[in-house]
């Protein structure tokens, strides 16, 4: 796989300011963070997208990030409301191809959010997507 | 708790294009779709957000997330990425209170995305918040 800069940190080869660590994750704050407290959640085990991703260690990332939206209430970062966030593809904004979750600590104000319009379409073109994803679930 | 839309989904009380259910969880196309296939993961258990979910059905959220992204892309959504995003808090955008996991497909140009600026914290001040959250993880 090459080069991977998750994989140095999971590996104490490059640097990171680490959170949390346990047998299948590691969290550590992101170097280019929306806001102040910007976290993420990797596997240890290397996967480069969420079709890598052992479904115990997606749980597990999803688990630690539960328990940082809490941490980082209570914590100097003093945060108001969390976003979780993960890209899975270039075309979703996926830059490092090691999958992670970002936990991104919310107060008022703070200029971060989605961008985008939603629609209203009818019921049946809703109806209609869902046959076709529910068809498509092993 | 009073009425839930989404505990009126689950109990098939209120209309919605269900693609996905199992014991924990329950997954139906979003009514306000930012892009066509956009899909809401919530546990049957009622929980108002991230502190009140059980991590077991936290981690089977994530989970079915795993699954729905990768049907997205082989169903006529024909997805080519997929964006997964939660709301914890009001001041995170949450605006229905039984917590739920967005499964959102993309496909180029779509014109969905993140807002924000992301900075350059100093070093020194990463590691500073990193200690205050870790200082606070149970
Ligand atoms: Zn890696
Ligand atoms: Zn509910």
């Amino acid at each position: 796989m090459g080069h991977c800069i998750f994989c140095s940190i999971i590996d104490r080869e490059a640097e990171a300011s680490i959170v949390y660590e346990d047998g299948r994750t590691a969290a550590f704050m992101d170097i280019r963070p929306f806001t102040p407290g910007h976290l993420l959640v990797v596997p240890k085990t290397h996967a480069a997208n969420l079709a890598e991703l052992a479904p115990a260690d997606g749980g597990a990332m999803f688990q630690v990030g539960q328990r940082l939206a809490e941490a980082l209430r209570s914590s100097e970062v003093a945060a108001e409301g969390v976003n979780l966030f993960l890209a899975d593809g270039v075309i979703a904004g996926q830059e490092v191809f090691h999958v992670h979750l970002h936990v991104i600590p919310r107060t008022a104000g703070d200029g971060f959010g989605l961008r985008g319009r939603p629609t209203n379409p009818p019921r049946e073109d809703l109806d209609y997507l869902a046959a076709s994803v529910r068809g498509r679930l092993g």
